[in-house]
């Protein structure tokens, strides 16, 4: 019962796409071809002989076109046992039908165009789903196809075998239910919607198993968002040991912190957190700086770039290094390309995991949580700043700044709340040159981000030190809640900060930056992220 | 066009659930009732006359019973417009159907109790799925029901009017797509399955807008995932101003905080973190260690309780002192139950979101990450410990410590990666004495957590601060990639560390802890969350 020939098919399309071909092969098959209006229109004008379905059924197309199909013929055709059911299907005058080619009346496209709610319900299809769902169910014997895009495997099939193999079959078995699943889905939702009821469904599929979750003892797999045209899925592996959940994770925060950076840039990720970000022309210079935001959490870290890889920047990890100890280790380097000499370079080292994708592609509007058996969805966070203002009597000079202040803002968006970052200009690039992060004291971020500042400007002189702190910028993700916080950063000698403002205490902050000729402007977004 | 009385109606139910009491309604309403096969056996039963379904299709019931409604008759009669199509009906021959009540062949069933494929399969509706449709398509007109608990409100609607009204027919429209996008959904991903290919389809309704998202220029919105038994969705809100995005996250976390504390006990989470948790046998006492595990970010925090709350207890907040900042401001307060004097307190505080919940129900198997149009899915972290072993010359007494190393992995498992927790006992009670959450570099963790320590403890004489040190825990989330971690900890005086081991570098870690007479425990147990 593997292979079975079509001698019959039901062709009943509203999407004609490579109806033509397909109809031409089943002809040269020698098989009878049944069809509806549209489609045997459409046939017709291809000099495609084809009976029409009320032939078969018996009845009239009726209602407007609502009744077409559905019948006791045509659904017994399709849903018969070709062995059990031979006989009565015999006596009862039923002759098998083994192809139906059906896809359903356009309801997103109504949907998307605008259409009025009487419309979208006309384009409810009754009479489709029953036949895929008919000929899906007896896939043993019957073959469906809903997606034009697999017409040419099923010529291929069916030439080569003279009929089609129940693999086959099955596989599309599987498909038409998926289609049915999600057209009902999106009908579903809407008819919520005509209700003023919010719902939402969400199909994932291609599903892989990982080795394990975030830790060893859980289970865990990664899809993909069925409908998303830009999905972080669609990274490629290019070399290197398989992908952990968390490497995946990082990867996606990776190039978050990247977002809304235009030039060159390199984002470096330990533990969902950017500790390094650098942007600027030079990428050999870039990834320096990037490593340099933390150059101990650097090792074992995650890497993006959103411009093509270089070898002179790939060169920067030394993994050629005789020295073992020079080598600097990473887990996942990420870019939307790699030249063939810096992927040549990289491939030395054995396990490290390099991915072609350009993260410039994920502009998903919606951000989903999942909180046991519950979800929030929110926008995602697009706006770096708005109308911001200089508050204070040292004025912020935002037209001059704009770049590094923009360059902490997408880095504040990408770190875990409550975070500071202080952020520089050095050698006409700009560097996270420290940050403190998921703090429940914002006093403790600002504390944690000077520490790993000084500690990276160690090497300075005292005076070069405190030139740099002072032409830094501080960053904060929400409003300071008291004037510690500046009083902190007045005392390490950061002169500029840049907060979202809207504090009940925003008074006596400003008037303590004021006392300490702190500049400061307030950006009116606030960049939450938990 | 609002009021349709239900003259005629088709009875075909795979769940016989209150289907006797609905057809005695109808038929004192006069209606007459066409029905299928193991339905009609039912009625007749019980005494109520029906049309044999054959009757009306003029079909024989077919092929072991995969035809037994499909039929030109019975969709015509669901699908035709009662006014446009009214004469082309009539010449025709068909005769209009008001009323559809049918619920689908049990394939959730066949597949809980381990079904075969072939089972399954078998269990695919065809013509249910076909009736639903085709009477929700024409709501309009036609009335559909596909779940028993809605008969009760049907015989009310249709009773009191002597018809039904549009707005119920629209209703129950849209929970007839639901039902018959849910079904597909579950077969789809079972066919998917057949294949070898992993899927998920989630459904989320009830949804209610929120203010707004984590910030102010981020729309969002809150779903209740449909299948879940358990969800955190079904929270009470007893009093208090609108939740907030955050704030539920935020309640989640609290929640998540105390999972796996079998004694009384509390949270108190800040961004997104447990800063606080204790435990033990008096509420009141709970809540002041808890508070006093981070008493500056505590202000503005979110308390979780897994026990009905007391006055006692809630008095700790001191709502009513005279002194405004004698009182401890908190945002969001849960807890299973609240007695009327410790609500009645709590509502002083006009703003104090009271919630009720029991965060013990949380038992969900799977944990979703939604990731730029992809999902990340594994098991949710259900093994605190596992072989845990003394692994030091110092004998770590685990069987001694049991509670407190459960208490720490609760906590930290709970927190943020890198993370370190220290915990105590004091008066027969365990809290969270200091945290470090969310560090790129494990170090900065460990140092977080002893300064919080530290300054929780600095009232203390330095020999009584020393004294609480060694005695307490110090648990890590992850292995200590170097000593250093040790050597800190060391240095602070601290004795007992639990870990889950696994680091290369795990004997020179050994070494250094004896080195310091320090005592470790290996859990076997990672706990990074991210």
């Amino acid at each position: 019962m593997n292979l079975i020939p079509i001698k019959r098919a039901l062709l009943s399309v509203s999407d004609k796409t490579n109806l033509i071909p397909l109809a031409q092969t089943l002809v040269q098959m020698g098989c009878e071809i049944i069809s509806t209006g549209g489609t045997r229109k459409q046939l017709d004008e291809a000099g495609i002989s084809s009976i029409e379905i009320s032939t078969v059924t018996g009845n009239p197309e009726a209602f407007g076109g609502r009744m077409k199909t559905i019948s006791f013929h045509i659904e017994s055709a399709l849903l018969f046992d070709r062995k059990k059911d031979a006989q009565e299907a015999m006596d009862l005058g039923i002759a098998p039908i083994d192809l139906v080619v059906c896809n359903l009346y356009p309801f997103k496209k109504v949907l998307e165009q605008g259409g009025s709610f009487e419309e979208l319900i006309e384009n409810i299809d009754i009479g489709g789903p029953t036949m895929i769902r008919a000929a899906a169910k007896n896939f043993k014997y019957v073959t469906v196809l809903v997606d034009p895009t697999d017409y040419p495997s099923f010529i291929e099939e069916s030439k080569s075998n003279a009929a089609v193999s129940l693999p086959f079959r099955q596989k599309m078995m599987a498909k038409a239910f998926n289609h049915c699943a999600d057209y009902d889905a999106m009908i579903a939702v809407e008819m919520d919607k005509s209700l003023g009821q919010h719902s939402v469904r969400l199909a994932f599929d291609q599903g892989m198993s990982l080795r394990y979750g975030e830790n060893s003892h859980q289970k865990a797999w990664f899809f993909r968002e069925k409908k998303d045209t830009n999905s972080l899925f669609d990274f490629e592996i290019l070399h290197g040991k398989e992908l952990s959940f968390n490497n995946i994770m990082d990867i996606n925060s990776a190039l978050e912190a990247l977002k809304g950076l235009d030039n060159s840039a390199c984002s470096v990720v330990k533990h969902n957190n950017p500790c390094g970000l650098a942007s600027g022309e030079n990428q050999k210079d870039i990834i320096a700086y990037a490593w340099g935001g933390d150059s101990i959490s650097a090792f074992g870290s995650i890497i993006a770039f959103n411009r093509p890889l270089e070898l002179e920047t790939a060169k920067f990890f030394q993994l050629d290094h005789e020295n073992k100890s020079m080598r600097k280790f990473i887990e996942v380097i990420i870019a939307p390309a790699f030249s063939p000499e810096a992927l040549t370079y990289l491939q030395q080292h054995k396990n490290l995991r390099i991915i072609r994708f350009n993260g410039q592609q994920l502009n998903q509007p919606l951000d989903y949580r999942f909180l046991n058996g519950s979800l929030l969805v929110q926008d995602t966070d697009q706006i770096l700043m708005q109308d911001a203002k200089s508050v204070t009597g040292q004025n912020f000079d935002l037209d001059a700044h704009q770049d590094l202040v923009r360059f902490g803002l997408s880095a504040i968006r990408a770190i875990k709340s409550n975070s500071i970052v202080l952020v520089r200009r050095i050698n006409n690039h700009l560097q996270l040159l420290g940050m403190g992060a998921g703090q429940p004291n914002r006093l403790i971020a600002t504390k944690l981000a000077i520490d790993k500042a000084k500690e990276n400007l160690k090497d300075l002189s005292e005076e070069e030190r405190k030139e740099q702190l002072s032409a830094a910028v501080m960053v904060s993700d929400a409003f300071f809640p008291f004037e510690d916080n500046v009083e902190l950063a007045a005392a390490e000698g950061i002169r500029n900060i840049v907060q979202p403002g809207g504090s009940i205490r925003d008074p006596q902050i400003i008037e303590t930056c004021n006392r300490y000729q702190i500049a400061m402007i307030f950006t009116g977004i606030r960049h939450f992220k938990h």
